[in-house]
């Protein structure tokens, strides 16, 4: 008999369930539900385009209407019946904080407060508290110099702290009317196990060490006093905030009789500790030492591990490096390249104005030409560096343009640029002895475009796999859920063996050319001089060279 | 009663003729002749892009259609007739060369070498030499240094020397079978004259001095000896060249028995000495001491005069200094930037894909930016730099894009990098006591952009006019002609007062916004830094503040 677990997947737009099967990970049936507020599920602000929010509401209705629609059409699968799902898995966006009160419960689904945005969820794309993040960077530079240690130098404006601090100084009101805060990723599994008190609320070390500087070698969150540089009331909130993060091994509780009730699924079974989407999509990529997973859409998320048994350096401009964030008994290591689809569109919509099918076209043409041979260079910077210089207020650069360069020379360029920048981030793993031996991708682009495969291969060196599953995250927590369910349910004994059953990777793989290799290495160190040039790594940079080594390459 | 002189413009796909009123330098007729023979005038070679030559009997055809073509509309003129056509200018592209037989006629025109495109005239962008220029260029440093003083550094493919060189290399037979070799410049004079033999031909200094290494400083062109150096068969060809080069202010001959007849004109009215285009051009745009004049197309020519009874220095990278070429009296300076409508002909139609329209599109949204608003700044280098870094081996850069950057705002920092150049350009000549105190430009874009104008005027500092005349290089022949006809025959005693009788400048005038000057010195200390960095003037630069200086500039 076949046993079986739900992944639920919070994203910007809406909310994911897979049903999948847990002795191979096929997702024998998914549903999407949209968020119905706002734009696209999210609450913008034309006067602050920094704000983006969201409505919890959306989330407990997309919750139960996803769930519902997935095991209905899952009954066409002989053999499977509602009792078959031992268990539920959550990741979430994130960090995407909201308040609550006493009971657990988002005020922004209170009549009182259900019409100010900031009651509702702190969306992970809110910019609004970014003078808070330099703060806060401030600060802790000069008296907790470790807290930011494991965050890549920088606290950002997108992050837990940044967002209550603002949210205290911009609606205090809000703030004051606020028992607790939690991260989406905590708040649903909490919701599922039906419980009302945040103290009671097992919160995932995902979140926490990621983005709320939470950490077992300093005893939690921050500590008080530093909160009080902020703002007492923050190191007042601390009390009402945990004091322990858990690990993926850990349940967030059991489902509760109301919520069994509602889904038609068998009360106890065990739910997830909840974590950010990247982290669950790295295990549902099949992540573990050596593999980097890259989540490659708009931007990428890059995740790797690396055991706890050996010791392992703060690396600086990873944006994280968190006990049993990804795998229990690993470090759990986060990078990301802040972007990616998204150079491709703006060059393609806004500057060539075309559309889909203009991308296809460019591919096509770019992947007639052979690396060097348009003598261009870019920097993958058009929307500031995550990692490795973790500076938003870089830009994008072109070099080596003539008078006949063509849109698609320009659109491979591109490509190539952010192929040198995940080559960047994978040096500056492998600098701090991280192993990367193998890339396995996620994401529409890593299905769809087989040149940026193959490009990345190239550049990079490692062997590109594209995994199986078009819902790593779901997956993923999904697989969290089958080991949590044990064993005996029909689940596995560990997240290592669940991978090995529940993961795969497609046939078609990329293998470094050899020969373009050389020309890319010649490329990199170009990318190299401007990238620590530009980027402020290098004082002082020698570029006389720089255009007329790309004309050489040009001529080959 | 009215006199007339006609002016010549030998283009690149024709030649235009102009009949204009000495009194007060109206146009009276146009005539335009396309040439014939392959591409718009130019025949190319499909296995071999650098290659550009013209057919001589395109030039003699189109001698005399047009002139008779503009006779004929001439003739609508109240008062007009042939016999007030009192002289005739001639200016051509070049250095455009080609081998004449011992009776001065093009070899070309033969029957044993019309099919051999070495017997043609090369074209001033044929690029075959290149590898000759280089030689020049090394051997030129090493034991002529003078040489390349006068000619900013570099010898160039597109010259005399490098052409004839390659002729000897390439198609030997062609070379011994030519008596000389002539720039059309004092190819179409001599014609007009009726001169047979190469050592009567009175050659001009403008091309021999911009092009050949003239200068009377060391007895006119580079010595036997440096010539044995290159090959002997060019230190012999030496003799059979010419030991005297000529400014403005001499004729070149009368008119010919022969030709007036072909045209209907008076036999024995002066012929101006060929000079190249620009220059004539500056002259037709009122080139004087302190006045710049920019000819603005596809790429741009800059000429200045300083008088000659001041020293003037070799100014580095200002690729001619010669005494007489432009006005007698005055050294004629000439820079250029290598590409300024082909930058905006490559975006627009390339990148954009877009058409004339366009450019009217993105004109009118660039004009609604502020400078610094777009935070991008570019490089003008997409067909190298010819002054000040004199260098073909350097390529475009843009910098600044972010994921919003619009096509416009591309379109604005391409126009400024190009106002940048031109200022780089008039810095230089200022730093060796060359004053520019005000710029006339001539070409389509200068009439058609006043968002160009502008833009020049605030990176500047310089008011901007534009010259009234479309045909200016024409206009410039014409009054060269008008001097050598004299006071007696209705012309005028001297070229400056010729120029303040035919030449007039456009109502409209670009004057520096000096709020929009503020932010452009800043933007062009960046360019600067790019510039002297890329371009090998600074052998290190600190970068690290480039990107941030612009998104600070981006906020106002």
């Amino acid at each position: 008999m076949k046993s079986y677990t739900i992944g639920l997947d919070f994203g910007t737009n809406s909310v994911r369930s897979i049903i999948a099967d847990c002795s191979n990970g096929d997702e024998i049936a998914t549903s999407v539900f949209n968020y119905p507020t706002g734009e696209h599920g999210v609450i913008l602000d034309k006067d602050n385009h920094h704000l983006a929010r969201q409505n919890p509401a959306d989330y407990i209705e997309g919750l139960e209407s996803s769930v519902i629609d997935a095991l209905k059409d899952a009954h066409a699968f002989a053999g499977f019946s509602n009792e078959r799902v031992i268990g539920i898995g959550v990741d979430t966006t994130g960090s995407t904080p909201m308040p609550v009160g006493k009971n657990n419960s988002p005020l922004a689904i209170s009549s009182v407060w259900k019409n100010n945005p900031a009651a509702h969820a702190w969306l992970w794309k809110d910019h609004t508290a970014a003078e808070e993040a330099q703060q806060i960077t401030r600060l802790a530079r000069k008296h907790r110099p470790q807290y930011l240690a494991k965050c890549g130098g920088i606290y950002s404006s997108e992050w837990f702290w940044s967002k209550i601090w603002h949210c205290l100084n911009s609606a205090p009101d809000v703030f004051d009317a606020a028992y607790s805060w939690l991260e989406i990723a905590d708040y649903i599994p909490a919701l599922l196990a039906g419980i009302r008190d945040p103290h009671l609320v097992i919160r995932g070390i995902c979140p926490a060490g990621h983005k709320a500087m939470y950490c077992d070698e300093w005893e939690g969150l921050p500590d008080k006093e530093f909160l009080a540089m902020l703002n007492p009331k923050l190191a007042d909130l601390r009390d009402r905030l945990y004091l322990k993060a858990h690990s993926a091994d850990f349940k967030a509780g059991e489902l509760s009789a109301e919520w069994a009730n509602k889904l038609g699924l068998i009360e106890g079974i065990p739910i997830g500790v909840g974590a950010l989407d990247a982290h669950y999509g790295a295990i549902g990529a099949g992540v573990k030492e050596g593999t980097l997973v890259k989540i490659i859409g708009t931007s990428t998320c890059d995740c790797t591990v690396a055991p706890t048994t050996k010791k392992v350096e703060d690396v600086p401009g990873i944006c994280g490096i968190v006990n049993g964030s990804i795998l229990p008994g690993f470090y759990g290591l986060e990078a990301g390249q802040s972007a990616v689809g998204d150079i491709f569109k703006w060059f393609v919509e806004i500057i060539c104005q075309g559309n889909d099918g203009h991308h296809q076209i460019l591919t096509e043409e770019a992947s007639g030409l052979h690396p060097g041979q348009s003598g261009l260079l870019a920097l993958d910077w058009n929307n500031g560096n995550r990692t490795i210089l973790v500076d938003p207020k870089l830009s994008g650069l072109l070099i080596g343009q003539t008078l006949y360069t063509t849109s698609a020379e320009i659109y491979r360029a591109l490509i190539e640029a952010t192929a040198f920048g995940a080559r960047a981030i994978i040096d500056r793993f492998q600098e701090f002895k991280i192993p990367v031996e193998k890339i396995v991708c996620c994401g529409g682009i890593a299905e769809k475009n087989p040149l940026l495969m193959q490009i990345y291969a190239d550049v990079t060196g490692c062997t590109m796999q594209v995994s199986a599953s078009e819902q790593t995250c779901a997956l993923g927590s999904a697989i969290v859920a089958s080991v949590l369910a044990g064993e005996l349910k029909g689940g596995h004994p560990s997240i290592f063996v669940a991978q090995q059953k529940m993961t795969q990777i497609k046939s078609r793989e990329y293998f470094p050319n050899l020969e373009n290799k050389v020309i890319y290495d010649k490329l990199y160190r170009l990318y190299c001089t401007l990238h620590d040039g530009f980027g402020g790594v290098q004082p002082m940079v020698d570029l006389s060279n720089v255009m007329k080594d790309l004309m050489s390459l040009k001529k080959g």
